[in-house]
């Protein structure tokens, strides 16, 4: 198993020779490293996989000591990352999670599923896997999200992955899981933001449609895209045709952006995702 | 070579019993058929193909005798269309198109070029194509319009293609060509409507652009949409550099929705194209 | 829900107008007609879709009086088709199933599950589908097999799902259920036939792997191809990685395969198909 | 413009934080940086491009010295790549090439165009490019093969192309230009190796075709593959319509792969290619 680095600083000469000096001098084996460069921002990115063992601590105060200053340095051990699911009613997302759950495809755990709708309930059981019912009927936005993060907050996951959950959220609520929440939308972003998208799909007459993987920012449907999959459609399917249709492709995307985001593949920086696939 | 035949009515029950009728007493030889119900309009749609000589005046006769009132017959003889096509600077489209009709690759003749700016007289001038320079400069959108379509006029063409025409067209210029004129977009439309929209890309941190072809409406980029296409981008690629990837689908997408007007095989409805592939 | 018509004959002219003629008489309400000719053999498939009651026995004779001889006319009740599941110890075809059974995504039902490992007893078990264990250890392959058609057999399925079932089936066995049999090759047939494919994409270097879905012949690998899809592999990854970025593809093939098959979109001619999407 | 450095060398620790260091003593600029390590051989490549003026000689020396024996570094200067392209009478790869000549669409500069037969050189001459008509027709195999290499030496071009060049090259003629020779192959290799892969591919009945752009080495077809994609046919197209679908991804394909040789991306390790994108 390795031990990922992931290092974001200002650019500048010698960065790459100076930070894979440090690891030369721990004797680990690196096993990949991939680097980029903003042009605009002049940010520098590196990811670094290396087996073996080495004082991790030490490493990682030696690279932040030859870097310039505000640079960002983490060092992530060989675990899996635990993940609670929220779902509404759909299970085709969540299915394909949970099959890849029990047969360790991904390097995640799934601690719970937490629904609005408990149609979701059963599947979940029959995984034995837990599922909590937090129905929003009668309750406003605020009150409904916060029995979800306290939900969430008693498995403290390393991620949030929205499974087709269908309710718009707060501010308050994705701000509190920024970089931690990740969510498929049933569009190619940012064709058909909002409600509907294959409604929209199909009233505008388009000849392929998507899904888009995302992280969740204040904005909705606006934060960093991590990845995008399409698919073709034509004049013979109307809008629940084409909901099916992307239903498929909505669960790729969603489980290739959760492969990236679990092997530590990926940056954002502002509104956008750096991938070193 | 094919005749063809279109048709669009109000569906009934027993439209292609009787439309083949017509043709099975003719003793043509049909080569294909297609049919499509659009369920919300309840409108019926059907292409024929077929090979061998008939009176044509009156087998539409025939046909529209049958069919329910407000009906669309078309009969379309087997030959080359004509067109005419708008560029400003960029190359990409053009040249293919020009080789494809120095080679007979589609079925078209591309009777002239006009070009807002000379850009593209030379290669123009070396296909032996006629290029026709109308300057924008200093003249108002109407009066430079007005120059264009008395060009477009005096070949009478079948189609006109924008083949990365950069102006905008006033309404009163589309609704003249109303059918008969093809754009093709430099994005996956709806996303990224207007000016720059690999610029837009760039910005919005896609992981897929993609090229439209489309018939001009009123409404810029809003029209009948024929073809799309995509192709993956990543955090590497600037605006510049996606535009550079996009030129590629841009010419493929704008060549296959070419091929399908030009064989007769799109029907606009609503605001929405049928294909028959 | 639709009732279908298959027919497949010699062609001669006016067939579409005669059989829709039948349909017309009987006053049922015609959903989609699809017809193909294959030139080289001249043999004419037609699929009609309908909706409305009508002496089934009746028609079908009507629309074999009017065909040429040797002709195949079979109309489909609108039921789901009962399907038998073939595994061996991979389990993300059957999930994939599994899942889309018990949420009713396809209009088929899963009878059971014949294992020749038992490695997917659990999750079948978890779905509440009877798995069937037939050990192949210290069999001959023919023993083997009858105990295999056994068990298919007291179900009595339309079709039997090859879902990454790892073992060479005998010509007895294939013939015994031809047209029934659907099995997911894990490469881009014919690219890569036999054993491993992924080692041999591997060791080829190639840089998009593949995955067929295909109905089962005498030949191994060789049967008539009902849908093929790709996904890009670079340098970096092995052929275990190949594999695993196989998978996605694999259970995605075979299911748009089935979709087509279990709608009766698929006729098979010689040894190909064609498919009416 | 960037100067690039291709090095290849056995691995081992530390490779590229002392390879970096030589470039961060010349004070270049270094804009992108690309490792690999082959699993199976323990091969390490690893391209850099940088901007900024040094003592090439030296830093070559400098870094062959760090590196353990048998390795290989190549420093190249930023500028176009001269190249002279093999045809016989399709056009479709060679107008795609003459174009973005022309209008300087990808860093090359054709030198000339050599047909077996001269049905290309109208379409050389438009674009004032020397066509060399060497007709194969009463010579034998070798003898051709001469006369042809005579002229490519005259040129002493870059890169060798094959643009649809319908002849089966001897392996003398082949090792004569390793590494320099690329051909696209109108198939999805290991596909349909060989003559005629179009009728090959309507017999076999794929439901997707492919191209190939791959180096040329002794056997045919199966040189080290650089770029493939595809399209989707279906059983309407017969093989001359499945050619002509194939061209337009032949282009593509031949053009993507061209593109990153170009730019010093492409490493042959064995026989596959390591390509930094």
């Amino acid at each position: 198993m390795e031990t990922i680095i992931k290092i974001s600083c200002h650019d500048e000469k010698g960065l790459v020779h100076k930070i894979t000096g440090v690891l030369f001098d721990q004797k680990v084996n690196v096993t990949q490293t991939n680097e980029f460069v903003a042009e605009d921002s002049e940010r520098f990115f590196m990811r670094i996989s290396f087996t073996g063992t080495c004082d991790v601590d030490l490493v990682k105060k030696q690279i932040i000591d030859l870097l310039p200053e505000n640079s960002l340095v983490e060092i992530i051990p060989p675990k899996k990352k635990k993940i609670v699911v929220l779902v509404t009613k759909e299970h085709h997302c969540l299915g394909d999670l949970l099959i890849k759950n029990q047969f360790q495809d991904l390097p995640f755990e799934i601690l719970a599923v937490i629904g609005n709708h408990d149609t979701l309930k059963n599947i979940c059981n029959q995984f034995n896997v837990p599922f909590h019912w937090i129905n929003a009927e009668g309750l406003d936005r605020e009150t409904h999200e916060n029995k979800v993060a306290k939900v969430i907050d008693q498995y403290n996951p390393d991620l949030i992955v929205l499974a087709k959950y269908m309710r718009i959220l707060t501010s308050k609520f994705s701000s509190q899981y920024l970089g931690r929440l990740i969510n498929i939308h049933h569009s190619f972003l940012p064709a058909f933001i909002g409600a509907n998208p294959y409604v929209q799909a199909f009233e505008r007459g388009v000849k392929i449609i998507g899904a888009t993987a995302h992280f969740v920012t204040d904005d909705l449907d606006e934060g960093p895209i991590i990845c995008q999959d399409v698919v073709r459609v034509n004049h013979t399917l109307n809008a629940k045709d084409m909901s099916k249709a992307g239903k498929e492709v909505e669960k790729i995307v969603l489980s290739k952006a959760l492969k990236l985001v679990l092997e530590d593949r990926v940056f954002i920086h502002q509104n956008k995702t750096i991938l070193f696939e």
